[in-house]
């Protein structure tokens, strides 16, 4: 009855479920499908190239709930393909839309330019796959509107990339448009409910019989949008809450019952103490990988763990598959006797920077942290890179409001650049006026930095904070401390936005050496309150190290070099 | 009785066959391996990131025979991959050695960084796999270093990539070194002598017969190292010879049987006509993919054909599988008998430069390739770039000895900046004195600009022509000519090697706007003894291209939007 071209269907759905920028690179099997990006209210990024673009859709998705890449068969799309993965390790929804041969030429095995010459038009597909929680091959025109809605949400649901694979003769063929009437059914599905009140049961047992009781806060919970649930639960009991490294910002540090970063030995020696002397830890969407809990060096114990997950719930050791947090908590919040509940006190949480402050000009890693916790303001977007930044953050606490971005699980360095323009481009979509600071090493800004050219090709409101210290730091603490190998370029970095397009008026660039000179800009009106691209190369020693990193890359060290 | 680690085992064999150079990235879990390169005597490039690096592998084997590349688990092998898909897609031996996590913390199933998160240490082998002739999982040491032999065996008689993954436990275990002392076996097997002599036969018969015969060498007489005898065949025969595309390079364009590029309607009208006239094309390695042939326009007859490959023969419709070209080319050019032979004469080649050139300032696509052809010398690397480069090049008559570098069948954009480093580098190693000349597009020089930090870091001799129109014009003449999506951020381009480090006094940098300019650049002596990088921003209009793009464009966009 309304008949809309398939393209037309794709992206209006994108936009309906709150995309408005979709991220990629044209290719002359996409083209067409891009001129209906317009059409549905959207804006084409047009970005420097498809790793960059699919990092960036992983950074506006974090920002923004979820988000859309366009790319062109084989080249395009398998360039774009690690972003793709780091969004599955990390459990992103990004739509991934891969404009393909037609059908036809596909059917006939042509030899065409961006295959393996072998006639297999599959073989990309099945990559993506592996790091695809749905693959939509749209191929027959009567399937490819179910096939579109199904693959959005499981996007959204689990939370995971989609792959969908659009042929050049699918790209305007007509299919049925009434369906778009009707909203895609984004909702999760409910637990059954004798099995969540049974759980919920067995999880208030356990928290009125404790003496001193924690919530802890990881990925998971961000990740699978259970944040308004922890809120409640931390405002109705007031129980001390940490979070993990990955977990960081998901709670409001200004908060009374804040507490901190609990990463295992990596923790401030007050949190670890805290943490692992409690009877009973709420674990909140926990994902333990090495660099989260500093080389798996957690001292709780499952017998005082409660595990919360989108997909089960284990208390001590009892499984509940299928039993998904969000119904437990709900309820947890709004059947916890608090009459029953025993509330030891949070440790104070501050931004440590005098005492923290040497005596030398040079800006060490250990006073840096903190400071940077007094530039920060409410509602900040604050992105690390694996490296320094992503374990010195550690140490900054964060005003209200404050999103935080890493990438701690997959760690692939460059995503950051990527990660900060499409968290910077998804607050902009939203209308909201808030600033994105990124902190990047030098090494890792070398693999994506033209990624700085589409900040300023949108006026991205973007403070970069470079880490100028000769090379791959955190590579020189796991091995080769002198070794060439952690050596990098030296750039001219400040002059990368000159490259890029950005006018002097445009962008701000710094080169700063010495606290004072840092100290003077973080105070700086002008350089709080800029509207644009700020870059600032931070000189940092080239052996200097966040604690927190130390002690990591030791146990990464150790455990690479382990034989039997 | 003489134990090496695994990691010298490998890199000694790298060096064996011929490697002198290894592109790669480090990370935590290639480190200690790393430390194994300059014992070997190789050297390390310190790739600006991992994509690069692949481009820059396959540029690097494109000259030198065979190259390496050496990533990280997950993180790096992915960013590659687009890169080592093009090598398979395009015959390139490329050796990719990737770090991975210990036996241990697989058996172990570890969350660890860079993994999915879901204790699977084979997903990306697995996706690998799909593009490498061989996959070496070197997990037990008594079997590694036949599975390294076995691996680097397939991939330079396959002349393809070859996957070798690499425990961090591994890297240092002690296995038997003695077999170092004997070279690996990189000898094809040869031909049934039967079958050969028979196939021999059957085309010498053909050959005698034929009125008007011609060569026409495509790209995997390169890939698949058989030049020698197609020039001895040349040489003896004195046949006219034409070339792909994607063999443009292969034969020297100043002999006097030399016809230049034959790719169906694209071709140079007297070229179609010789070709198509012919009653008989021996073809040589032919990779009849769409950009190659002009959108399948071949106007040649299987009837008139006989296919020399690197895996079986085609007479007519004949076919001899298993029976390659080296062997029966070798034996034809013996046994021809050249008193039975007709030769047609070849028609003249010559850069058609005054025929082409208009009375406008403007450098026109059309007056420019000719031109270039005259600027060009012995023993150059001409890299071409997807877009306008790769089709204008047809265009240029090259001179003698020069190397023609172009990725025609995978197209991936970007390439040629990574490729153009490899090959120079390769050069270096080789102890040549050859200038690298590369023609890239502005879109697709902006995918990986930061190319440019390997070249000067390293040194390289290589003269950047850098296609200054406004976008992707290419992609303009498919679909959306005046699209924004074909549209690219304005750059700075001569000052990208500022930026990337290269003082004033390394790098020479140049706008060049009209004919004039480049006229006298061309002729200028230092910029053709330069021995560095040279940047020259070369403003061409947007909307013009070389004819033969014009009439592929058309057939892809035809091709692409043909719905049943
Ligand atoms: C794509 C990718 N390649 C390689 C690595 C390995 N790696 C991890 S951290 C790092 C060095 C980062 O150096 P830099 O950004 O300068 O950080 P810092 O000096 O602050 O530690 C490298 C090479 C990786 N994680 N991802
Ligand atoms: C990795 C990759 N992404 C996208 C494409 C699609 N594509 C092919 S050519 C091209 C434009 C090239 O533009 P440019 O380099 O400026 O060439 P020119 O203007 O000379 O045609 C694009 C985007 C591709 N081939 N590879
Ligand atoms: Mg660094
Ligand atoms: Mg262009």
């Amino acid at each position: 009855k309304k008949p809309v071209a398939v393209s037309e269907y794709i992206f209006r759905r994108l936009h309906e479920i709150g995309i408005r920028s979709v991220h990629g690179v044209p290719g002359d099997f996409n083209l067409v499908a891009l001129d209906y990006i317009p059409k549905a209210g959207l804006k084409w990024v047009g970005s420097v190239n498809e790793l960059n673009a699919a990092y960036a859709a992983d950074g506006y998705a974090r920002t923004k709930g979820i988000s859309a890449l366009v790319t062109t068969f084989g080249v395009g799309e398998l360039s774009a393909i690690n972003g793709l993965a780091g969004a599955y390790s990390e459990h992103i929804p990004v739509v991934h839309i891969v404009g393909c041969p037609s059908t036809i030429s596909q059917r006939n095995g042509m030899l065409l330019h961006h295959t393996l010459g072998n006639g297999d038009f599959n073989v990309f597909a099945n990559m993506s796959s592996q790091i695809s929680c749905d693959v939509a091959r749209l191929n027959k025109p009567a399937e490819i509107a179910e096939q579109i809605d199904h693959a959005l949400r499981e996007c959204w649901i689990r939370s995971r990339p989609v792959y969908i694979m659009l042929p050049t003769d699918m790209a305007e063929k007509k299919i049925e448009g009434a369906r778009l009437d009707t909203p895609i059914d984004l909702t999760e599905p409910k637990n059954d409910q004798d099995r969540e009140d049974y759980v919920v049961d067995v999880v208030l047992k356990y928290l009125h019989a404790a003496k001193s009781p924690v919530i802890l806060v990881d990925a998971c919970a961000i990740r699978h949008r259970v944040l308004q649930e922890v809120y409640d639960l931390v405002e109705k009991t007031q129980l001390p809450v940490f979070v993990t490294p990955m977990g960081k910002g998901a709670i409001n540090e200004s908060h009374p019952s804040y507490g901190g970063v609990y990463a295992g030995t990596g923790s401030h020696p007050d949190v670890r103490e805290r943490v692992e002397s409690a009877d009973l830890v709420l674990s909140i969407g926990a994902l333990k990988s090495d660099f989260n809990t500093t080389g798996f060096s957690y001292r709780t114990s499952q017998l005082n763990t409660i595990d919360f997950h989108s997909t089960h719930c284990t208390v001590r050791y009892s499984e509940y598959p299928g039993v998904t947090m969000r119904g437990v908590l709900r309820k947890v919040v709004e059947r916890v006797d608090l009459n029953k509940l025993s509330r030891p006190p949070s440790p104070e949480v501050v931004n440590e920077v005098a005492k923290n402050r040497d005596d030398s000009e040079t800006i060490t890693q250990a006073w840096f942290w903190p400071r940077i916790g007094e530039y920060l303001k409410e509602n900040d977007i604050v992105v690390t890179e694996t490296g320094t930044a992503n374990f010195g953050i550690w140490e900054t606490k964060f005003p209200p409001g404050v999103t935080g971005i890493n990438q701690i699980l997959w760690g692939s360095i460059g995503w950051s650049v990527g990660a900060a323009q499409g968290a910077a481009l998804a607050a902009k979509d939203a209308g909201v006026d808030r600033r994105t600071v990124l902190f990047v090493g030098d090494g890792s800004f070398q693999l994506t930095a033209q990624e700085v050219s589409t900040m300023i090709r949108h006026n991205l409101k973007i403070t970069i904070f470079l880490i100028y210290n000769d090379g791959f730091t955190i590579e020189r603490f796991i091995h080769g401390m002198e070794a060439e190998y952690n050596d990098v370029a030296r750039w001219n970095y400040t002059e990368v936005p000159t490259v890029f397009g950005g006018s002097d008026k445009q962008v701000r660039k710094l080169v700063i050496k010495t606290k004072d000179q840092l100290e003077k800009l973080l105070v700086d009106k002008e350089f709080n309150e800029a509207g644009g691209l700020q870059f600032v190369e931070l000189w940092m020693p080239k052996e200097d190290a966040p604690r927190a990193l130390k002690i990591t890359t030791e146990v990464a060290a150790r455990n690479n070099a382990r034989v039997e």
